[in-house]
């Protein structure tokens, strides 16, 4: 997993200004305190942070505007499900559906197309309180492969199957389609989410490779691979969308959705559907104070690249006293943040008390190489709860 | 993954004797030293170890010699790959192929059939050297999974496909088939690889689960489900096969292949599939003088479970001066061990000086009880090889 420490010192732009201007509040009392001591008090308030991304990649100006009303709309439907008094891990499913909703993304509707010219998708979700995982990969014919990924996950939570078997949390190809229809989730046929742009991609792509393989035997090189990066799928290819989500009750969850690379051999799973890769969420415990979500986009199993693009949502938080006006409220501090190797990322976060969600297309400072150099911006988020 | 932290102080056993009965020595010549030193200078012995194991779970005494003799082929079979002057990963495949290929154990032929009577396997391979990994899971009709796994991996170190194409390092279902017969390697009808055994056990399983669910119906409780572990499928069913391997040159490498649970839900993956689950292996390097290669058994996912039921093998290698006897000749020193909390554990372990292998069946001790208590043993293992 790209975790924390991949950023040091890379390069690091001043974080944001976001919700709150002020500085982080260093832990004044641990999470296992404040939990003993509310312990029969639940917070009546509801609400939450949510942060989005749809993509990292390559961002053209013209199509700016899309990619980042799908974020807004994203933070949007999650903050409704907040505000409904859901849970962090419903909230960041109701995100991942608008984005793999938008023909824009490279999730669900609109997904990359492999070698055969069909749509098979990867997606998974984790919740941080009941450290539950659910995914599928190389699921086809489904509309959104989240909603089939959360449902393994609070399936799995219900306890054992008959005869004692343990229920599934991974499931991939056409076991994954069936699965998700015998759970009432309709099919979707895979021509309806294939999009105008997705097949003219494919069959530009489909020209490119057969144009190269037959310079390669004119060459006879077919059996000496290129060891170069050409890239010429372009860094789009990697495209992933994302959320993490801390709902008032201090639970976190992730959630992550791709269509996979372009081209790919069917049966191709990307990280999106690995435990431990494509996204974590784990709530703060005796141990550990912070709770922490995490989704990432790009690929960790690409040893041999010597250009590693990708890109990562954090959200961590604690409860905290400095935030605390009063007794009786409860204040949850969430530091926030969305790093990328990629040229752009199109990121979106919201909290239950703003009006609107923020977009911001992040972008490689002028003049740097994709993947040679990071950026980093972030932020933070004050939430507040009243105790009863 | 199950790291080597894992164990701290749960149940230590003394080491038990192995090749070589002395305590391991104190690293004494870091690896990269060494290296630099022999730059121009390659080891002309072949040779190495390999540890495998034939699946944690339950042995009963009457079956404990065909798992033994299987453990005993599979480390044959590695030894004389590299005494050929093989590198470690493909000593590794080349004991995972024995394993699978005995109806005894849990990968390959003899596998446990899923919900729809079929055979639906997980393997995988990680080569310390490159770090390249290749897994493929829910794969039917093909004998050795570990050799599509390892075919992606070998593909995978060939650089990129036509047109700038990443090529895939983990193939799953029907895709997964495909690409593997389209490389040559043959299919094999899936009832070629069921077994009395599996076939009668699918069966026993599949009355016990309509029973249960009949038992439900009339309690009116099928929507409630239990919560508790009776884990009537026996422990056995978790069953993998694993081994790792370290040849000469010091290079390492882990492979594990799977059945998977038996009455899985089809498309159900396991960690045996999963990347930094079933498998990791990773040369020395500048900031790390040991070379370490694992393969476990059981599943990291199971947070819910009070007893987790596992196993692992650990090989961990480094060079060592003292070890050295003359100028001319390298040592590397050798520590391996095996660890479970099932009833049981059947191991075998080979150097390639050894005439033959040796082979334990590890038992929790009398009394204690499954999941709640662990079994450790291991040994030290020293292997010379002269450079010109």
């Amino acid at each position: 997993m790209i975790g924390l420490s991949s950023y040091a010192g890379v390069m690091e732009s001043p974080m944001n200004s976001a919700q709150e201007q002020q500085p982080f509040s260093p832990l004044t009392n641990s999470w296992s305190t404040q939990q003993e001591s509310n312990e029969n008090q639940k917070p009546t308030s509801v609400g939450g942070f949510v942060l989005v991304h749809a993509g990292a990649g390559y961002h053209s100006e013209s199509k700016a505007k899309e990619y980042k009303h799908v974020c807004k709309r994203a933070c949007q439907r999650a903050v409704d499900r907040l505000k409904a008094g859901a849970l962090a891990v419903e909230a960041v499913a109701a995100a991942l559906i608008e984005l793999e909703d938008s023909p824009f993304t490279n999730a669900g509707m609109g997904s990359n197309l492999n070698l055969s010219g069909e749509i098979e998708c990867d997606a998974s979700i984790m919740d941080g309180k009941s450290l539950h995982y659910g995914a599928v990969g190389s699921i086809s014919g489904i509309k959104n492969p989240v909603v089939v990924a959360n449902r393994l996950l609070s399936e799995a939570q219900k306890g054992k199957l008959s005869a004692g078997r343990i229920p599934p949390c991974f499931l991939v190809g056409r076991g994954a389609h069936d699965w998700a229809v015998s759970q009432g989730i309709p099919p979707c046929p895979s021509e309806k989410m294939a999009t105008k742009f997705s097949l003219s991609a494919y069959k530009r792509n489909k020209r490119k490779m057969e144009l190269a393989e037959k310079i390669d035997t004119g060459h006879k090189q077919t059996k000496k691979r290129r060891q170069s990066s050409e890239n010429e799928n372009g860094s789009g290819c990697l495209d992933t969308v994302g959320a993490v989500v801390v709902d008032l009750e201090g639970n976190v969850a992730a959630a992550v959705s791709s269509g996979g690379l372009a081209m790919k051999h069917p049966g191709r799973v990307g990280q999106a559907a690995h435990y431990g890769c494509g996204c974590w969420a784990e709530n703060a415990c005796n141990m550990n104070p912070y709770s922490t979500a995490v989704s990432t986009s790009g690929s960790p199993f690409l040893a041999s690249e010597d250009r590693v693009l990708g890109g990562v949502i954090v959200l961590r938080c604690c409860r905290c006293v400095e935030a605390q006006p009063s007794q009786n409220i409860q204040g949850i501090l969430v530091e926030f943040l969305w790093s990328h190797t990629t040229e752009s990322m199109c990121v979106g976060y919201m909290s239950a008390q703003d009006s609107k969600a923020k977009t911001h297309i992040s972008r490689l400072p002028p003049g740097t190489i994709p993947g040679q150099s990071l950026a980093i911006e972030g932020g933070v988020c004050r939430l507040m709860s009243v105790v009863e």
